[in-house]
């Protein structure tokens, strides 16, 4: 499929690169394609950043017919641009279109179609230390009516957003509440997906959690809450005696991307990486017996989360002393100097643009 | 607060009413009123229904922080229309939002804006048989910024849709599918609110259980996966030995207001009414013993909707021998009576506009 190029008339003044924040500023353009029944998906387009006309009937606004994506897009040091293995969001796309009713995409082409937005909008790429731009694809159902069931029309968009440094004062560990009310996703229902609705279903504990002074939840399973599966909306890991543990992808668990790459890294540093089921009382029993050595997240905003607090029903867990565990720094240095282009990229993931 | 009313100077012309369906047809106006951090709610307006202009960043579309209602108003035999407690959705409104981090809206207020759109667009209730005006109030959360966080920005918007007879050759049993793989709600979740997010959860079991033939799945419990929580998007009701028994409200399932007014007015009948778990198994020896006597939903847009047939993993349930029930029946014409104002109203549950 062509992709139709519109420039922008009137470019945007760019915000200085020590105030982006996450999310809060977005380039010239945006790449857009529809899908229609029996058409497939067409019109794929390059045009001016601007706003959606949404009848009110819109589907998506009443059933929450919607995914979406986030990848970041890094200056390298030669002045092109470097995206991180952005086949695999595509693919993940398509697993949550199949969870949501959503037709498949092209995964190669919306690739293709990243590259090309990047391209056109690569001065927008921030140059300050640990900035980036964040790339946002998302598919959204187009219906206009109100019966309850697959639209038959979607758009699938992608806008593109300088983002800052998620640590701008250096990585730094974060206080965990282990969530004991409210449950992210349940086996059978769409946790390991990346539906909008998912995100909604989770900002009450982390709102809870933030008034208690945490920074983020511990999402705990939705049958015995007893197993961990996320923390906020990243992936966890937990190194204990030597052995680095993180959850088995059951179902109701988030593929991270920024997951498989860390499993992948600490696996050719000889370390025994392990995916299964992990209990807190497990954690926990470690913690006492002195043998929780690190605590860490993982995902595309804030690349490696080290964790320094866990308070488990009220019982606080401090892990390494409140500082950064060797193995977390090490892994925020090697997975970010990949991403920026400074460290060799052994594990071919990166792709030029 | 004030409402603001601009009328539209293109009205559209009205669909026939023997062919409207459900949720394809939109009234001249729409009701829409703000929500601003520090402000609250204001700028209430009735204007023309015309298309909402969204940022592609508008938080709705990637998180899905959004909720609905959903009633129906009726042509009365003096002309006048009769709203069905409309007051019970508003305060619905109030407990999906909080389970959101919405804020809370005046209940009454939003009650005297539809009846206030009602008047303007009285002239779309359908009068055919079965056939009313469908009312849609929603609200989107409208922050363009991509940060995971409750919005600081909504739109409380209120739309409208002449609606068909939802069974246009009379009240007819449906065969519903017991759901075992995938779940629509967890204790914990927010299965009790009505969010965009529970229906895009929804839609794949629906579109697998049509496939096989079946008109809607029942859904199980999220933990044990035994006990029953609603039908599609109805309430459920068994009558097992003279006794009528409803899933009691757990957390995971809509506190459905036909539901409410079932409960009422089979009790005002004399009948014994439950409220409490029901095992799928239960019902399935009730079957066996020749015991189960009706089965029926209750939702706003069938009102009540006789169950001919369970097939709980290849075991086939028929119930009544797929006929409708004494009681299905009953409640079907009483319920739908009161809407319309054909029969007395003793349990005031009926608004006049």
């Amino acid at each position: 499929m062509e992709i139709k190029i519109t420039k922008t008339t009137a470019p945007k003044a760019k915000p200085a690169s020590d105030g982006l924040g996450f999310g809060k500023y977005f380039t010239d353009h945006m790449f857009v394609m529809d899908y229609t029944e029996g058409k497939g998906w067409h019109d794929a387009r390059i045009v001016p950043y601007g706003p959606l006309s949404l009848d009110p009937s819109c589907m998506v606004l009443h059933y929450g017919q919607a995914i979406f994506e986030g990848m970041k897009a890094y200056r390298a040091a030669d002045g092109g641009a470097l995206l991180f293995r952005p086949m695999k969001n595509m693919e993940r796309v398509n697993i949550s279109n199949d969870r949501l009713c959503i037709p498949q995409i092209d995964a190669e082409f919306a690739v293709e179609a990243i590259k090309k937005l990047v391209e056109v909008d690569m001065d927008w790429i921030p140059d300050g230390e640990g900035t980036s731009l964040y790339v946002r694809p998302f598919i959204i159902a187009t219906d206009n009516a109100l019966g309850v069931h697959p639209s038959h029309t979607y758009q699938f968009i992608v806008i593109m957003s300088p983002v800052g440094a998620y640590y701008p004062e250096g990585l730094n560990p974060v206080k965990i509440y282990v969530e004991d009310e409210f449950v992210r996703a349940v086996r059978g229902g769409m946790g390991f997906a990346k539906t909008a609705g998912n995100y909604a279903a989770s900002i009450k504990a982390q709102k809870v959690a933030a008034e208690k002074g945490y920074t983020q939840v511990l999402w705990l399973d939705g049958v015995e809450r007893k197993y961990i599966e996320e923390v906020g909306t990243m992936n966890v890991f937990f190194k204990i005696d030597g052995e680095i543990i993180t959850p088995a992808l059951n179902g109701s668990i988030l593929a991270g991307i920024t997951r498989d790459s860390s499993i992948q890294i600490l696996r050719s540093w000889g370390l025994k990486v392990t995916e299964r089921k992990l209990g807190i009382q497990e954690v926990y029993d470690a913690h006492k017996a002195g043998k929780l050595e690190e605590v860490f997240g993982t995902g595309t905003a804030a690349v490696i989360s080290p964790v320094g607090e866990l308070n488990w029903a009220g019982n606080v867990i401090s892990i390494n002393n409140g500082e950064i565990g060797e193995i977390s720094a090490k892994l925020y240095d090697a997975i970010t100097g990949v991403q920026s282009g400074e460290i060799e990229d052994t594990f071919d993931f990166t792709v030029r643009v």
